[in-house]
């Protein structure tokens, strides 16, 4: 069964299902997933119907959740090891996905300190709760914080989807735009389609239109073009790893953003959850850049669009300097200037 | 009849007919149609089986020449007449297309001056090989101006197709490569896809690829990323339209290339036929920049890539102000600094 809205969030728990929007079905269908059991959580995992790592994590830990309600043992200690294979189940639905263990071992700590079966099943549901309530409390600050350094009437650019899609609500470079659209502000966006994959074409567009928000979609290549002649006030992206010098990586495309933001004078943001700030990470150079299948170049929706043979380079990220960003935008704060001191102070004060 | 081929000129004469580059069929198939009349001509140039301004004239030329090496018209006076009226239809093919008129009045301006049917007829073959040998030296010389500032194993950077296809023979910003490769020099070219109607990934990508030159696909946001890590030496792209003060109207992202290069410190070459320099546009906010069907944005392949109703910004050009580019590479030689003065002291030598 599956349930069509106009918009909610990625993951709803609804104590016996979840609602899990489609993302694979985007920007097409709007389609809900009616999700009853933790071996439908791992599908939709598995099959990227539910993307972005905050939103990823919270699946998962619903579909603990999931288990744990339609369980019917009630020894606490044979419980608990259940729970501990239904976690490496889940975890297994996708191996690289830090978040998702995350999320999984929060609420497997949770359920530890119960004292009896029922004493677990409620510290399993408040724990998944608490990850996702936390997540949509860290996109609003984010929201919040970078709507400070907007006005209302703005028109910014965004490039691929830091959205509410992607996290429990809101979004990280998405929050401002809904935020604002429940405070009666306008803001327009410009979201850059995001090749290979599209995900501003598929994505942004479609949850920032489904929130009646105004969005127009452009090529990649026309950003310079817009940001001269359309009054951009801003550029704010989102982040894969930012690392203990401000520099960003993040979907291919943001660092010629940055470029020509900065040439053209445009103040250039990025939005990041202190979570992805690895102060581990040195600086730039040190983040790898992955490679992805040539394909996804030389084909879009399984048609040719380039000569057989030809030979592609194609990077899933790239890396922006700290000297491009105007400023990085967390939950706890602004930070700009000097990143190095201030990122660690942030991160220190908050972990 | 169609025959395949593996590297030829756009357009070549053979007496009784033509043999044209159907660029409707790249990067899928190569593919040389037999073209035999000049209905079959304005058939080519109205399908867009012929594109580049110069290639279109160059075929619309030999339009003439078919029809006047069948004509059985001996007086010369109702001869010239009607080679008045299959100038007239020929023009019809691509009715803004400057080139097509320009190459078309040549053509009947050179029967003009004929004393017989025989001697127009020998005119107007002449007068369209003329067309036609002259482009290819244009395209020449600005490759040796522009190998000129390249060295031997360079990667360079280019976006869209100004290529030998859109010419008589080695293109603009893409003569030095093919030059290079007569020469037994090697360099590299990196090709931006160029969205929205991907004259790179499809003719760019291909032209090179076919010439065995050492070409690498990417999309368009990917160019800061690979400028900066791939050791590019240049970026060279041609033009639509350059004003007296040398800013530069050319396909879309082309003015995000500039700003990404000069931020990168990597030099920005315009390959520009004097005839491509409009001395009466003052500057580039003199040039109008066309915006296209929305549809080329939210398709591909008659897919649909973004969701129903959504807004799109497509403009099909950007303006290039000359402070970006680092130099103008005409046929006449090579241009930087102050264009106003230099290419107006040009473009008087040689008109």
């Amino acid at each position: 069964m599956t349930v069509a809205e106009k918009w909610v969030p990625s993951v709803r728990y609804r104590r016996d299902h979840l609602l899990i929007l489609d993302q694979q079905q985007l920007p097409h269908h709007t389609v809900y997933l009616n999700v009853t059991s933790i071996e439908h959580v791992w599908d939709a995992i598995s099959k990227l119907k539910v993307r972005g790592a905050p939103a990823i994590g919270i699946a998962a830990a619903f579909g603990l959740v999931l288990w744990s309600n339609s369980e019917k043992d009630n020894q606490l200690e044979s419980f608990l090891s259940k729970l501990q294979v239904q976690r490496n189940y889940l975890a297994s639905s996708r191996p690289t996905a830090v978040n998702l263990f995350w999320a999984l071992d929060r609420v497997v700590r949770a359920a530890q300190k119960a004292v009896s079966v029922e004493d677990a099943k409620e510290k399993i549901e408040q724990e998944a709760i608490n990850i996702q309530t936390e997540d949509e409390n860290t996109c609003r600050k984010i929201g919040e914080y970078a709507l400070s350094l907007l006005q209302d009437g703005d028109a910014v650019m965004t490039i691929c989807n830091a959205g509410a899609i992607a996290t429990s609500k809101y979004g990280t470079a998405l929050a401002p735009f809904h935020l604002a659209k429940e405070r009666g502000l306008n803001l327009s966006v410009y979201a850059n389609e995001t090749r290979p994959v599209l995900q501003g074409a598929r994505l942004t567009a479609w949850e920032l239109q489904a929130n009646d928000i105004d969005v127009t979609l452009i090529t990649d290549n026309m950003a310079a073009h817009t940001l001269k002649t359309k009054n951009i006030k801003a550029v704010i992206v989102g982040c894969d790893r930012v690392a203990a010098n401000g520099d960003t990586a993040n979907k291919i495309g943001t660092f010629g953003l940055a470029l020509q933001a900065k040439a053209l004078g445009i103040p250039f943001y990025v939005a990041c959850p202190l979570s992805t700030l690895d102060l581990r990470t040195a600086s730039g150079e040190d983040i790898p850049i992955e490679e992805r299948p040539e394909e996804e170049v030389t084909h879009l929706n399984g048609i040719r669009i380039a000569p057989e043979g030809i030979k592609v380079f194609n990077p899933a990220f790239d890396v922006t300097p700290a000297e491009y960003i105007s400023a990085i935008i967390t939950e706890k704060g602004i930070v700009s200037g000097n990143y190095k001191d201030s990122l660690s102070v942030l991160k220190k004060e908050n972990s």
